[in-house]
């Protein structure tokens, strides 16, 4: 038996993917639609009152192609706080013009590959603290797509020694680091908890480095012999200033 | 030809999913609304009794993201029963408003490779009875996947002696121990009654637990080499007391 | 290239998966619920007469789940005859509330492997021919599902010689018959016919038995190695009897 | 570099399958009813004088099982013709009654594997040309699947050398010979216009032949190890002058 | 770890495949229809003037078979201006009759593979810059399929070194070269993007090309071995011009 790496866990993480059913949302009246746009955008504006209490953040963006219109991506200190948001989402009245087309439930997690053995609580540690807890970056661009180690017959992640799996994941790591400063990385854990083993979650304001580092690291053998990809979803940043606009038919 | 593993089968089981459509449900006037939940409510006090008379037993979740709302678990000492139940679920007025999206035919199952050999009737035996026909734990999260055991070219656990098969059960089973008391753990079998050969049910107050089990277990060679998973549900648990309000739209 | 089994081919066979769609049959006067329910009740009378008349058989089931809540099994001498009634089915007024959900075509089949040569004409064999034009059993409980041989790169069943597959074949067929008496078994095949090569459909008034016998078949080399299943369909009788409470709708 | 076996190219073809929605269908007044089938008549004996034109045939089946109700089947020198039909199909008032469930674009396609190399044009030998430029037969029965050969890792019928696929689709062919007179078979090429790499649609007036010949097929090592099937489609030929009857509901 | 080979990028790429709900369409009075074919038009027209303004291109096509019924790829300079032409087109009257079917998100690539090295910047070349940011012929037809580059766990392509990935597309091209004059071809990279890591999207007057291509390349060892393909969209072109006759229904 090959001995499991030790997880760091965050904040439970919740993306929401919708499509916007347009030709319904037409044929509400103006004012009507304008109440509903407004009811969505002081929900959305109340759970964004979790960032500056440090009990979690969110980040909307206007997805590329047919896969989805938006993505709401929750952050918060319990899972069930997630439930109840999508509960409560669900009970607006947008929600009757929303057709959920994804979803994926994880938590911030940090793998401690690289961690050498102290007596420190790691997560009392000033450097992993604000990863376990972010708050998310307000970039033009977000890159999700949850992913798994596969086990093959020959190539089996799960069957590689720790030590393997260190090496590996140290050079994993250091294609990581080139793009330091132009994208910011977000790993969420769903062993147990999706479909997937974990979702990877990109911000940058240039969405040319999303490709640019999937890309290369796809030459890289934890990726090459291991990697096993879901679906990629790239999306446009929507502030909530925008909703108005975003939502606006204008026949 | 390799040796079948005897089984010892419980209460049949009935995992039922459903999203609810929040759209047409708001059309609903209040009062109706109402009724409807009540009547639901009503339904599920009444399957409740089964508890008590030690005739079957249910479990009620709220499922975190898109893939449903609400998970329905029905245990009962015959089939037939469950069919009752749940044809008898579909002809209640809350059916139109929920939206089947999975469910899971089984039956709860200990799977006896590490019972010696005895005259005893295990069915009467006080350790095995209770988890044959269990009592299930109001706990606060459940999570629920399918699975199989890999018939793979290289790797094929049906091809495995009955010596290697305990010994590699043993192994896991070992890691399931380092978890009693953090997470009740159900197993029931499905070969020949639905899609996968096995479904999982994980009782826990702590979710993340569900995380590090399902991780921890990856790395165990029974896993790793041979398991083989479908969609995994992560719910919080919905009291039927709980239901007025779960079910209540503002607006 | 390796030898084919010949197969004897009896009645032509289609499975009718139907899930009912209970919220628009609601909407429906009760009287003129009856009258719909009358009419489906009437046809499959009349479809049932095929059986003295030694043209045909049916069964019908509940299935267990959301896969469908209807099975319609029909047997008959030849194919178009299922066309006609699918077609006729499909035009009574109750297939307004029936959803299809899945279907099988294929044709009772002996596979030849034990058979010796003879100039015998195995259709006129007494003990042949009323299993290739079968009256169905009345069991409580029906499971179906498709099955492949596999045509994998190391265990290819199509590359085996005729002497390796009637070996498999045979030590498979004791498991088969240590279920006599318990479990009655119709093979379908439908190699060119549908998406599968066989249909597997069981009879049993113990449900459990279903779960026992493709267990244990699962460690037979045929099935570990070259068996390859798709979706498995568990049901409950429902006698046209019963059909007026199965359909009625209490509110 | 394997060489590429060339192949000849007859008539472009698309397989439509629809199946009627039924229940929307029966709440059209009968006179309307009515007119709708004449429109849909009408359009197809229009399309059908493309057979003694010498410039495409085409079949009308009605497909058994839930797969679909109907496939219409068209045949024409230029792809955009196929497209011309398809979009007028749409604009019928039928068009509200059928939804599309499945088709395949591909061309009449012979393949040159036992070709001697000569001066002569091959679209002008007269045993070649009615066999690019065909008219179908009206059997009582067809049989349509989709197909690839497989590149896998052992087995990669594309890295096979001409001499060695010659030998393999020799022996294949001779198979096929075994069925003239029972079974007349259409290979369309759909490499680069649709999702598999050949069409195969069969035609007979013994369903039966149609199980036969692809059983025996598959123990044919072209198939055995090279072979990979889409969905089977059977049905039964549906005249014109039977499209009242087809399309008539009698409540 | 193996060296990703270099891209050149240029312009961002949306392919948008919709079918038509003629259904629905019929129902809208005809003066009203025209409206909205009208206000589909005049965007159409805004939109294609980016091309003169060098600032993005447009191509327009008719789906053969029920895969789609309408293509509208668009290119431009910024991602964003993607989901800005998206919206807008959501927004459209035209679209409560559109169903989105399927949809790809790239950017188009020139590989680097046969590149020498130099000091020039290669998006000045006057031979690049023209195929990072082309003007899209107009075909009669086209060719849409995306694909990836196996990672198997004998044959994995991204565990090639840079030499033999070299070779392997050198061959590849060759085979690209001997349609030249018949054939267009635009790569679009789309890992991190979308599902696949590659679009091809192929122009031809002669629809046959397409099959010859990909099936001549089938052959070929870096497609026979390393190709894996997604769905084949064909379609004729359809020029704004005829939108009138298109959408025109005579009933």
């Amino acid at each position: 038996m090959s001995e499991a790496a030790e997880t760091l866990d965050g904040w439970y993480s919740l993306h929401l993917f919708y499509a916007v059913d347009w030709a319904t949302l037409r044929l509400v009246p103006k004012d009507e639609r304008k109440e509903i746009i407004d009811e969505l955008t002081s929900f959305l504006r109340d759970t964004a009152t979790a960032r500056s209490a440090k009990e979690g953040d969110q980040a909307i963006y206007n997805i590329t192609g047919q896969k989805a219109d938006l993505l709401l991506w929750f952050l918060r200190p319990e899972m069930k706080e997630l439930n109840f948001i999508e509960n409560n989402l669900n009970k607006l009245r947008i929600s009757d013009y929303l057709i959920p087309t994804y979803s994926y439930v994880s938590v911030i997690e940090l793998s401690n590959y690289l961690a050498g053995k102290s007596d420190e609580n790691p997560y009392e540690n000033p450097h992993i603290k604000p990863r376990l807890y972010p708050e998310l970056p307000h970039a033009d661009y977000i890159c999700f797509y949850p992913m798994n180690k596969r086990r093959n017959e020959t190539y089996n992640w799960y069957m590689l020694s720790m030590e393997e799996r260190k090496k590996l994941m140290y050079d994993h790591g250091m294609i990581g680091r080139k793009y330091a400063g132009k994208i910011k990385q977000f790993i969420t854990g769903s062993v147990g908890f999706d479909d997937y083993e974990w979702g990877v979650t990109l911000f940058s304001d240039d969405v040319l480095q999303f490709k640019k580092i999937v890309y290369e690291m796809r030459f890289d053998e934890t990726t090459a012999r291991y990697g096993e990809f879901g679906s990629f979803f790239i999306g446009h940043i929507l502030n909530l200033d925008d909703f108005d606009q975003f939502f606006t038919i204008n026949s």
